[in-house]
């Protein structure tokens, strides 16, 4: 559906709507308007369809050894009595899932047997039940659906949600390994961000030249990701003792994710938050992992989406656990969709965005380094 | 702000609405008309307004030797850009909250400082941090501010959470101690009902008759509440495999709430599920119920509102506990507002607006014993 068409049948609605307004009452009258405003172009029934597309990197990515100049990506759009709501599913290769197992995945779901986008509960519930893993997949399809609800309601979801829009934590920007020169060239392009993200974990020699380079130009916050990489708890002690007197604030993963014990020795002798990440995909992690680290990353591509975010953000809080927001390299439809709970979150690295050149999408803005929450409805983005 | 006004505004609105068409898109269009709709009668400045209400209860009421013709209430409003929500505080004499109490409580509070009232977080956390206790006081705010920004959002908040209508419990209803005579013939007058909640804890003799005389009339399944009145486990679990025999589905809060690991020890050998009610007030409560109880009751009035309630709804869920939502005598309107939270309930005591003979509310209704949710905007309630 284009807006003109959208604009006229929306003209036409608008006329009944007057004549109808001394009968009924204000709210029966706006949910009539909006569904008498699609009902000539489209129908009450849920359609989902996807494209793939190839997120360009700014700069070569290199992880693992590995270099990279794109990120795989599937968009989604469902659409339901007029509505249009956006979706997306990142895949970093590491992952598991790429292009063609998400299009698989996504070709297996019927979402026609729903009557109504709101059931967004038994919907996922579903959608997870057709096959295990596949979270981007899965993740694909619950933020076409926020989006295509929250639209219809015709409000943004952290309203929806009810929280503080001005409680977003600043946006960390992540730095990644490189050599002196470069790293100190990308530590100055980094100036208008609060906090630089770093990961380590290479080896001791490699970690402290990264921070050293850093802090050889600036003393903005750093937050440190270690991807798992320290494998001595004597060791990562060491390591964060060294990191506490250099302004870092938190350090997320630094032991491999099935060292449990160690992790729990550990964050009980740091001096700084010890987050989850590889540790912490879904919801049921999180009770496991209290009193091993103080905190949790949510990334919407591992937990399958936005409904499954807010309840992992409800059960951190509830257990006394600190709470990130994540993303992997991903457009702004993903990054809006994750931003949406960035209110509820003590750091954010919801950089992705900014890492590609062809993004589809304009959504949450970062102002002055910080996550800035815009009003448009549903997710906060749109298709350029 | 009377119907006839808020219809003449609203055609006049309307009409600035087709002229507007043509160059917004209808997200920006609905939220202008909303906002125009209620400018000429309304501010966007938060007021709360209250006044006691004494419900009459179709019976008196009979628990702990004290008999009661009466609950006392307080109705809650909140007014905000032309829309209004409706709240509740039912104060059972027993828990300590009065008429006076809650009306004082609310009078502290000044929500005019908060610029939408979508930020149900912060408000509510500041209605918490007014003062302690207070619960049903806090619940009033909660469910009035629910009501208004439903009713904004056009959708009632089972939909705004997801959940599916269909999923609701049928209600249990209470029959109080009484008479063999009596305690028969109410048994006659709840068979509408597809459960019978029946209150224990007395004495054995008076215990076993309850339901001997309940089940010489009727097979349907019991909920037993022993509202802490079984003080040895091994009687309690006696009684527990007697009332088995009895086709009785759950038993709440059988012993003291203090006594958590003698009630863990009974839910652990229980053939019924043991669920926790005076033991569970908040949310803080349900981690350290974790593995003494099977499951929570959740109750508005307790539990501070919706906002919390959906909370623990969460809370419980993730940590595999069993979860009801029960009430306290109250008119349709906390009823309504807890109702919507009944999908995701595998037993609901939301009986409490069928005991009153003045309820100024319409809302939620019990079709076939089953609670059945409306398309009503907010918290599902009419006030009459």
């Amino acid at each position: 559906m284009n807006n003109i068409t959208t604009r006229r049948n929306f003209i036409k609605s608008a006329g009944l709507l007057t004549a109808a307004a001394a009968i009924l009452n204000p709210f029966e009258i706006f949910a009539q308007s909006r569904s008498s405003a699609a009902k000539k172009t489209a129908e009450k029934k849920l359609t989902l369809s996807w494209v793939p597309f190839d997120a360009k990197l700014r700069h070569p990515f290199t992880i693992s050894g590995f270099t990279r100049t794109t990120t795989p990506i599937v968009l989604t759009e469902i659409t339901w009595d007029g509505f249009t709501g956006y979706g997306e599913a990142a895949m970093p290769p590491y992952l598991g899932e790429t292009q063609a197992s998400v299009m698989e995945f996504l070709k297996k779901l019927d979402l026609s047997k729903f009557s109504s986008p709101f059931q967004i509960q038994d919907i996922m519930n579903y959608v997870d039940s057709v096959a295990l893993n596949n979270t981007a997949a899965k993740a694909a399809v619950d933020i076409a659906l926020h989006d295509l609800v929250g639209k219809i309601m015709g409000q943004p979801w952290w309203k929806i949600w009810g929280f503080n829009p001005a409680t977003t934590p600043n946006t960390s920007f992540t730095i990644g390994l490189d050599t002196e020169e470069v790293v100190k060239i990308k530590t100055l392009e980094a100036s208008p961000y609060k906090v630089i993200k770093v990961k380590l974990g290479v080896n001791e020699k490699t970690d402290k030249m990264m921070v050293d380079t850093i802090r050889s130009v600036t003393n903005t916050i750093i937050c440190v990701d270690a991807n798992q990489g320290w494998k001595d708890k004597h060791y990562a002690l060491d390591m964060i003792h060294w990191l506490n007197e250099r302004n870092v604030n938190m350090i997320e993963q630094p032991m491999p994710k099935l060292l449990l014990d160690e992790t729990a020795w550990l964050s009980e002798k740091s001096p700084l938050p010890v987050i989850a990440d590889e540790a912490c995909q879904r919801l049921t992690d999180i009770p496991k992992l209290k009193g091993a680290y103080h905190g949790v990353n949510i990334k919407l591509m591992k937990c399958t989406g936005m409904r499954e975010a807010r309840e992992m953000v409800s059960l951190a809080k509830a257990l006394h656990m600190r709470i990130m927001i994540g993303c992997m390299t991903e457009t702004s439809c993903a990054i809006s969709a994750a931003a949406q709970i960035a209110p509820e979150t003590e750091w954010a690295d919801l950089d992705g965005n900014l890492l590609i050149s062809n993004d589809m999408f304009e959504g949450m803005k970062i102002v002055e380094g910080k996550i800035t929450l815009n009003e448009l409805a549903g997710i906060g983005a749109i298709k350029l």
